[in-house]
Formats: C-alpha cells, structure tokens, sequence
C-alpha cells in the first residue's frame, strides 16, 4: 500500500472505533446531570489518529480475529491512551492539547484527575464487554495491567529523575522503554493475545513496540534541537531533561567539556543563558552526537521490523505497510 | 465477641495484611533510585485500620476460604482504598492525612497522580496472583472494576453538584452509596466470590454495604455539626456542601425558610457570616431534622444487619460481631 492508501485506511478503521467507544462510554450521564461523560468525551473528541485501535485491530485481521471480535480490546487501547494523556497533561502542567485548553484547565484539577480514572475503569469494563472465554479476557486484562504498570514507572523515572553526571545511554534506554513502548505496544500485543499466540511470541511482539517507543522519543529529543518546528530550540537542556543526546555527548566529550555539560545541565531553568545552549549545541555538533543518535533510533525500528518478518502471521504485509509508514515519521 | 476482642482481631488481620503488600509492592524501587515505592508506601505505613482486607478475610474464612488463598484480593482492596484517598485528597485540596502532609505536599503532585494510579495497577496484579481459577479471578477484577466505576460517578456528582433547591434526600442517597457504599461493600462482596456465591446473594451484599457507606456519610454530615470534634462547625454549610441534613430541610420547612436556606447555601464560602450558619442550625433544631437523619442511619444499619441474616454463612457470628462494632462507631 501506498501513503495515501495507508492514510485512507486509518481514516476508516478511526470511524468505526469511535462509533464503538460510545458503547462504554455514551455521551450523556444519566444520573443528576452530565458531569462525567461529558469532559470523558472532550480528549476523545478533540481528534487524535486513533492510531493504537487501528494498529490492534489490523493486527487482529492479520491473524484472522474479526473487526467486531476485536473492538472492544481495541476501545480499550484508545480509553487508556486517554487516561494516560489526562493524568500527564495534569503531571506536566501542560495548558493546551489539539488546540483547545487541557482538561483540567478547562474542568478544574479535580474533575481532570476524575475523568482520566474513570476513562481507565471504561477501559477494562469494555474487555469485559468482549466476547472471549474468560481465560482470553484475563490475559487481555493483564496486558493493559502490565502496562500501565511499566508506564507509571517510566513516568516515575521521568518526573523526578534530572541529567546527572552518571546518566547513560542505557538508563536512557530503559526509560523510554518503560515511559512509551509498553504503551505503544500493547495494542498489537493484545491482538496476539486473542489469537492465543505463545508466550515467546507475545514477549518478540513486546520488543518491537519498545523499539518504536524509544525510536519516537529518540526522534522527540532531536526535534527540540531542530529549528522551524515551532518550539525554543534547546527546551530540554534549559529543563535539564535527560535526554539521549545528553547521554551520548558525557560518553564521548572530554572531562572539561564533560564538567561543562554538567553544569550547564543542572542550572535553574531561568539562569541557563542562550550562550549556554548554543554550547552544548556546538559540543553536539562536535562529536557528531546528532546523528548517533539518528542513526541509533534507525536501527531501532530496522530491528522492529526483523522482528515482524519473524511473526507467523499470515498476512502481515498491510501491517508492515503501516509500520513502514509510521517509521518513516519516526526517522 | 466483646469490642476489645474485636480490636485484637483487626490488629491480628492488620499485621498479616502489611506482610503481604510487600509481596506484590516492595519497599524499594530496584530501578535508579526510590521514585516510586517510597511514596507509595508513604500512606501505607502512615497508619490506617485494614477495615477493608480485614472484612474481606473474615467473610472468607467465615465461608470457608483459607487466609492464605483470600489475600491476594484482600491486598488489592487495601490498595483500592490507598489508590482512592491519594487522589481524594488531590482533588479535595486537603493537606494532611494522619497527622503528616498529604502525599501531593509531599512528593509534588506529579509524584501524587502517578503512584495513586500506580497502587491502583498493583490491586489488579496482586489479584492476577491468586490461586483461584480463572473465572474467579475474572469474577475480582470485575468487582474491582465495578466499584472504581461507581466510586467515581459518585465522586463526579461529589465535585460538581452543590446544594441546589431541588436537591432531595434521594438524591443524596444515590451520591453517598455510589461514592462510599461500592467501596466499602466490594471487600466482603470479593470473599462471597470467591466462595461461589450466587449473583442475587452477591446483590445483597452490594446492598448492605451501600446502606453501611450512606450511614458512614450521615454520620459524618452530622459531625460537622457537632461541637468539639476539632473543626469549624457548619463547615459544609459554607462549602455550600449538599448534605442529607439540607436535604431534608428542604423537604420540611416552609417557602420562605427554604428561600433564605438555599440563598445562604449558594453564598460564597467567605461571605457566610456566622449569622447564617448560625440560622441554618436553628431552621434544623426547629424541625427535628438532625435527629430524622440519625434515625435515618440507624434504620440503615439496621437493614444492613438484617440483609447479613438472611445470608447463607455458616459462621457468621464474627462478622455480626463486626458489623455491630462498626455500627456503633456510625450511630
């Protein structure tokens, strides 16, 4: 498939998923007024490619599951991303999503932390909602379990770890594995699960997703140094993020530069100057940081597509198609 | 079994309950550093009585369940319960919980939102390590579910509904037993799954528990009445708060007295003179409305108690025994 028809067929898989979601979540409460399903439906709304249900249910056609079959797990991928989109805009402070006020900016905290619960709880009562044995609906409860087990404790890690002098490539690594490939993930895994796919099977399948996951964050930490995308260049050196970029640059500069960087890293937001970043931007460009780290996140998804030719799907070309497609936007 | 027994016996539950958290939520972190367990355990060992997995394990042993097969979902209630307070706390604004700073002050409310959801997914897992059969395990998340469903549609009504003048006694109860009543009942409603019990005994227990959580809430309503229990007194008067008290004043008195009641409620909290509070506790004592909702209580304590009559326990003295000891602490 080409671009276009890729694009199309998003678009129609994304039409039906909505028109599910509104069986588990309808839009108007039925009790004393509309205070919950209504903010529930103002993310889901707003947009969004409905890309996680749309990789699930692929999948599940691949492997022979039905569309219909397949639904109610694929709602669930979508109420989770909600969830977990709510609670990090409240995390982050983040006051815009899609162009409109953020949740809690727009309902208050309270109903903000509210929603993003409850979108969860929808979540797993639309598995429940399935029409699998229960051993199959155990195993797909698990899976959205596990991660957003693995999810909170990237986040974890992501809130309150800063770029330190010890931090690696590795650590890096393993964060975005934990914070977004899980989560990236699970909806093609669940899609396995149904097709009582083995264990090792499903283990090979959770790989690739977090290859992708640390691809797109790999991709995320060069865009903040890339100009002309609508951000202050240099964003996570001024926060002291730890990036991979970060990582990559204390692994080969020298230790005055090392010492520099450091520094510079761990400075107060509001007293890291302009000279600072391009500093750091230089030493990047020095040691050829950028594109390690370009050629790292290629690799990545060169090995999660090894890793799909090894799947004993049937037909798995249209889902090689959309992750052709989705890596061209990755690297 | 006199109360101190009954003392005992909770303390003897509690302290087998704490040794198995640890199992499925570990006190250390194994990852870079303490950025989640810590402050997961931070409530956990603050104190708290094990109410929950306590009456769990009692119902199950009355019905023949072992401890050791009923704990895993006698944790996951313990966890429900922390899950639940942290964010209650967030979004009621409170900023100390047994004696300390409530976890947000402490930890940041980023750390807030992401270990009350992470203790929540350590409920579901600790329920995945049971050794009972599928379907029952299905049968637990599906509790779980359930009440985390309807704790938070009752937690939506609890944030955004205030006293209005066509608030009802009514609708107060359908607030306090979505709020409280699945939340205190799943812990004796899992045990009676656990034991195969049939979905219309399981309905009784949802019952009995409701009628328990709407009394807990009574009873707390009138406490803010009460002088000597350390806080402002009428403080829900001047939150504009729609309490059962309200609500049956609304039912009773007369046009003009519901007229300045339902001005003086909807006041901003600050410009409530002690005046007003002061005429909302006289309009209450002339129409005998704290003590109808004192009788209200403990007429629902009362059904509670005769719902665990009809039930098919063989030993059920000690539960009895408990829910006397709790009723006596409601009314």
């Amino acid at each position: 498939m080409n671009n276009d028809e890729i694009a199309a067929l998003l678009k129609k898989y994304a039409a039906e998923v909505d028109e599910h979601i509104e069986k588990v979540l309808p839009k108007q409460d039925n009790i004393y007024g509309n205070y919950l399903n209504e903010p529930a439906w103002y993310y889901i709304s707003a947009g969004g490619k409905r890309i996680r249900p749309t990789l699930c249910l692929l999948t599940a056609n691949a492997l022979g599951i039905s569309t219909e079959k397949a639904m109610p797990y694929a709602v669930a991928t979508e109420l989770v991303h909600n969830f977990l989109i709510i609670h990090d805009d409240i995390m982050d402070e983040d006051t815009i999503r899609r162009g409109q006020p953020t949740i809690h900016v727009k309902y208050g905290l309270a109903n903000g932390i509210n929603v993003g619960d409850y979108l969860l709880f929808k979540a797993y009562r639309s598995v429940f909602n399935s029409k699998f044995p229960k051993e199959v609906v155990n195993k797909l409860i698990d899976i959205i379990t596990l991660t957003c087990e693995r999810t909170g404790e990237g986040q974890a890690l992501d809130v309150n770890l800063r770029a330190t002098e010890d931090f690696t490539v590795d650590k890096y690594l393993t964060i975005a594995t934990l914070k977004t490939g899980y989560y990236l993930s699970f909806s093609i895994v669940g899609a396995c699960a149904m097709a009582g796919m083995s264990d090792s099977l499903i283990e090979k399948m959770w790989k690739n997703g977090s290859n992708m996951g640390a691809a797109f964050q790999i991709k995320d930490d060069i865009i903040d140094l890339t100009p002309g995308k609508g951000r202050q260049i240099g964003g996570e050196i001024r926060t002291g993020t730890p990036t991979i970029l970060y990582a990559r640059a204390l692994e080969v500069s020298n230790p005055a530069e090392k010492k520099k960087l450091v520094e510079i890293t761990k400075k107060p937001k509001e007293e890291t100057t302009d000279e600072d970043v391009n500093w750091v931007i230089e030493l990047y460009n020095k040691y050829g940081v950028i594109n390690w780290c370009q050629n790292y996140a290629s690799n990545l998804v060169k090995e999660a597509q090894q890793l799909l030719d090894e799947m004993p799907f049937e037909k798995k070309d249209v889902l090689k198609d959309i992750f052709r497609y989705m890596a061209e936007r990755v690297v």
